[in-house]
């Protein structure tokens, strides 16, 4: 039987990327060794990161001044890594709270400098995105959360701020086009939407670095890994391997803008589910649902399990919802196809 | 033909650890699911990161008290958080320098307090291990670098000093038993001895923490791993997955006592065709030679190109020395064979 993965992360990926993935693992390219064993100085090696660099540059439509990193530590370590260098300690940053990944970023922010939180979603449980922000034009930057895995909310647009904005695009990013001048960071582990756990994307604005007053740790200095196009020192490797060929696959199918459509048809088809169904409803306001983690309760939890084994039944993984929301949440990034969406509407449609 | 891996690393891995991360990578044990996909809190994942800990502790004889945790960053992440943890502002740690790495952990440690470099062998290029290393008694830790893979110089036996040591072990763990109970932090990358780039082994003593005044940032304090264990965040799943099948094929080979039995083997097989050959001449002190990067150079240097040429005719990758000593390196961590070395000597003899 098939299996359906939507987990929310690590999380699926492409037919074609695990086999490929696979057969690296055992001899890349007929050199006789796994690329797990190869130096990160070999040609091969540079070639792939090369590689990874120029696809991220062509599929984000990346302007000059720009820079591509492919690091360690996931988001977490952004978190504070972002607010390291770009916020320096007698200055205020703006923060939007749109969820349990934000309160995070918040919290190792304040760290570096002060932290104003200009907008924030708690008080109905993060199912919204908070409208009509307002930024102190001297905050160094605003923060926000691009999608919000648990709660299923996610930015439709992104709202015109009048500072840069430092983005956590974690769980959505090469989802749909970005406009990349809008911001001095983005930054998103691989393992939702791009690869597998261990690498992390960073796209950093070479001019909004080397401002603050504070000395850098090595490993926390964006400016080392710049000049040392990423490998400053060893890095995942394999996992930046696999996650350059997710984006051979992104670009096969369309690129950023063959993602959106897709990404639409497989939502609104989700949702739509949910809407029609008379058991079913879902968490998010409406013009906040994210495309990427569709959360949904049983107006009647007691029946909650009986819902995830018809789902197990159908070969159906990962959609027991996060505990800071119950039910349910399907994870449907990118490499989800729509016949895995169908599959489970299918389930809920015979669920009475 | 077949390729000698005598890379430094990322390192040479055994076939069969190969195959099955291979297996992995498309299908995880009959899930529908690669390894890369899943969750890091499924079932099947917590149990990998169990069996890894279980393991170290096994392998290494790892004494109560202490923690097992698999993090991201490598060593050179480590130089930084070691001496966060460790090291409070008002204090002085000794640290000994017996090469490049050391020297980086040197630069990260002076960020958070005193350094005292109690011995180094910089005079001598780091041709060997500095012997009587006198440690003050109101150092919170003495930090060494066991194995040198640059330059090739390991200590034999880890001294006795009058306070906790903290170690970098990135090119020798597992490859000899250690008595853990003279350590308060031993890490090590993963990708020399135990598995793929990605991972980062870090056995702490518990004891040892809560003592600094400064506050931690979430990612760099070991407490809050050990809370999680290793899980504060989405860990580098499937080298964590690798470096555990490494662990078994230890176990399976006869533990940590095997390894040095087969290490001490190949070092002299290939220590002796240095010695013995009219053309070569190793470059370490010899009481101080590492078993694990062999590190040697042709009298007349002008025909290193003519070796390397004979190297790779005869499917030897990975032997050009490091430029900071020149000539070739030959790494030769547990997972080599004594066939891959007898190939390389086989070579050097060949070479007149």
């Amino acid at each position: 039987m098939k299996t359906y993965n939507f987990y929310a992360g690590p999380a699926i990926l492409a037919e074609e990327v695990k086999k490929q993935a696979a057969q690296a693992a055992l001899e890349y390219e007929n050199t006789g060794l796994s690329l797990m064993e190869m130096s990160h100085r070999s040609a091969e090696v540079t070639a792939i990161m090369e590689e990874a660099v120029a696809l991220t540059r062509e599929l984000l439509n990346i302007p000059e001044g720009y820079r591509v990193l492919f690091l360690q530590g996931g988001a977490s370590l952004q978190f504070y890594m972002t607010a390291l260098n770009l916020l320096d300690s007698g200055k205020t940053a703006a923060y939007v709270d749109t969820g349990a990944w934000s309160k995070k970023a918040i919290k190792e922010a304040k760290r570096c400098g002060g932290v104003d939180v200009v907008a924030s979603s708690s008080d109905k449980n993060y199912n919204y995105i908070p409208k009509n922000i307002d930024v102190p034009a001297s905050a160094p930057y605003v923060h926000i959360t691009t999608n919000n895995t648990i709660f299923g909310t996610q930015f439709q647009e992104i709202p015109d701020f009048d500072v840069p904005v430092v983005a956590d695009m974690s769980s959505d990013i090469f989802s749909r086009p970005i406009d990349v001048s809008k911001y001095d960071v983005i930054y998103a582990g691989a393992q939702k939407n791009m690869g597998p756990a261990g690498a992390t994307l960073v796209i950093v604005r070479e001019g909004a670095l080397g401002k603050v007053t504070r000395e850098l740790p090595s490993m926390l200095d964006y400016r080392l890994f710049i000049e040392k196009n990423s490998l400053f020192n060893t890095g995942p490797v394999f996992s930046i391997y696999v996650s350059l060929l997710t984006l051979r696959w992104i670009k096969k199918n369309g690129g950023v803008e063959g993602m959106v459509n897709r990404n639409t048809e497989k939502a609104n088809l989700l949702y739509e589910a949910i809407d029609n169904h008379p058991l079913f409803y879902g968490t998010a306001a409406k013009e906040d649902r994210s495309k990427m983690n569709v959360c949904f309760l049983l107006h009647e939890p007691s029946r909650s399990d009986e819902f995830l084994s018809a789902c197990a039944d159908a070969g159906i993984v990962g959609v027991k919802g996060h505990r800071s929301v119950g039910g349910f949440r399907a994870s449907i990034y990118n490499a989800m196809d729509l016949a895995g969406v169908r599959q489970l509407v299918k389930v809920m449609e015979s669920f009475q």
